[in-house]
């Protein structure tokens, strides 16, 4: 029997999260029955998309119940197993929720190899984070050579990914991030052409500060935004723009809605410049995790693939960081270190 | 030197068109230069892509200027020509404007065989809303037998052709439409499996109806409205739907703005269902032209692809011509008889 501390939905929010939406709880842990593993949490994901998962209704993916564990993708490792595909010490990925410990039957779970990369990259650059660019970027926007591409979120766990990616696709690459700070990181450590202070101005600044950053105009815009953002690229889309969509963070507390552009305005510019925008959730891309790895990972080892962490200890700080997140304050891939190291 | 009557643009609508934004005059054209020909106008085709041709501010094609002709495609008679391609007494098709006579130096300029169907079908089902419709159907929807397509404007130029080729495709169809008269006749004449009435209720109680008529969801739906019929579908749009999208005639006199639903909305909508959303506009395919008729036009010739007319005759009825049709008040192709038969 083990006891573990778990992180569970306390009540929904209305708006922008709260600490009081979450509770921290200890529970005993029933032992693995036939097929099942128990793991220990090491590094603990933490995602845009799991502010979703705290609304009610179905989206593309069932809520989490009120009182129900935080579902997270997690790295830790095995240290009882009665399933036949994984043996105690093995290093594991896979949905383990927000918690020191959890019981899993294999389903969605992976062995990483710790001599490829960093464990908890396996969270983000070589994770669901990376393949979400990957796929956006050459399934989704079919993005060519000579090209020019906007990256909202561009220092962030997807973002970071698209503008190397396509900068070494000999895209000219453009970035939006949110503070000086992270636009710094993004030319000088990740290699963007340029980048842009969204919070330094409004939407008509942003559009004219990308109108001199893209002098091509916009070919490929990759939105996980909205807001601010998404109103500074559209009057620089070029004919024929794709605009692959994975992400809205700036509307999923709800705020800026009452002053986003009119949908009239977007369907007229979808119209007259024949964009296709397209919506993309990584997990339908799944099947292809073999490709990207094969692709990508090799760019990690060698260093051409740069990222950026922001690590945050203990369980028990997973909310406040993920309050923190939501609002922009993290920078690269954001993560919270469960346990100790295998 | 040939006298001609043209309708010119006299001022700029703000909002809704009024007769007083066009003035009818009397010229006097010049005799055809080397390469020209003068064409005597019998049909002048109404579509509402003309209503964005008012406003000032670039387009996917420039606006008319004030004073100038209203533009229009139009089936002729060539009554003198200096130009190698064609001769008098030929039957050609292009772009004569809203005008008795037109110089004309062929560009833009087809023959019609008045063997295959009557030649005002050159502006309708075999002409430019005849192939939107195919193309948007087929290159752009990507439709495939046993998916549901909803037709907006489903008696429409553009609309009536998709549905029976979604039909004959083997697609359940269902159309909306303005009034009950559209919608019997969609079902009856052009075989949709149903057809809605947007304007006998509000987007929630259209999406009702939707749910009704469409059991299986909405794969694709064909966008040329926007307002009421974008908020019924909305609701009822499958994973992975496509939305072609060629027009959006309820915004264009800027009416409903205010009320459209908010753009977060369809953000999230395209992203947790990956929509699909893709302008196009049909001048970037009339390179398919060919194609397109050798498919469509033996549908018409033997009746199986069936259109109606809406005409008004003479040029000076134009206006109030086009104004009735932006407010719905056609049915099928909207054509003004500027002349007499051949």
């Amino acid at each position: 029997m083990t006891e573990t501390r778990q992180i569970v939905l306390a009540s929904r929010p209305e708006g922008t999260p709260t600490p009081e939406n979450f509770r921290l709880e200890t529970v005993t842990l029933a032992e693995p029955g036939e097929g099942e593993m128990l793991v220990r949490t090491i590094w603990l994901s933490l995602d845009p998309y799991m502010r979703g998962r705290m609304n009610a209704g179905k989206s593309y993916a069932a809520p989490v119940e009120v009182g129900g564990v935080m579902e997270a993708g997690c790295v830790g490792e095995v240290i009882a197993s009665r399933n036949t595909w994984f043996a105690s010490g093995d290093i594991v990925q896979g949905p383990f929720g927000w918690a020191d410990h959890a019981i899993s039957d294999g389903v969605g779970v992976r062995k990483i190899d710790p001599n490829v990369a960093p464990i908890q990259t396996s969270l983000g650059v070589l994770g669901m984070p990376g393949i979400t660019a990957w796929v956006g970027l050459n399934t989704i926007a079919e993005a060519k050579a000579g090209e020019t591409i906007v990256v909202s979120a561009a220092t962030g766990a997807v973002g970071g990914v698209v503008g190397q990616l396509a900068k070494a696709k000999g895209l000219r690459t453009v970035g939006v991030a949110g503070g000086q700070e992270k636009c710094t990181f993004a030319v000088q450590e990740l290699g963007y052409d340029a980048c842009l202070d969204h919070r330094a101005t409004d939407g008509a600044g942003l559009a004219a500060q990308i109108a001199e950053a893209a002098p091509q105009g916009i070919d490929i815009y990759f939105e996980s935004v909205g807001g601010t953002t998404l109103e500074g690229v559209l009057p620089n889309l070029n004919d024929h723009a794709r605009i692959p969509l994975c992400g809205m963070i700036a509307w999923y507390n709800g705020k800026g809605i009452d002053t986003a552009p009119p949908l009239p305005l977007i369907w007229r510019n979808i119209l007259t410049r024949r964009l296709r925008v397209q919506g993309f959730i990584v997990f339908d891309h799944f099947h292809r995790f073999g490709d990207f790895l094969t692709e990508v990972a090799p760019m990690v080892a060698d260093g051409r693939l740069r990222y950026r962490e922001t690590v945050t200890e203990g369980l028990e700080n997973a909310p406040g960081a993920f309050l923190a997140m939501l609002e922009g304050g993290n920078f690269g891939k954001t993560l919270v270190k469960v346990g100790p190291d295998p």
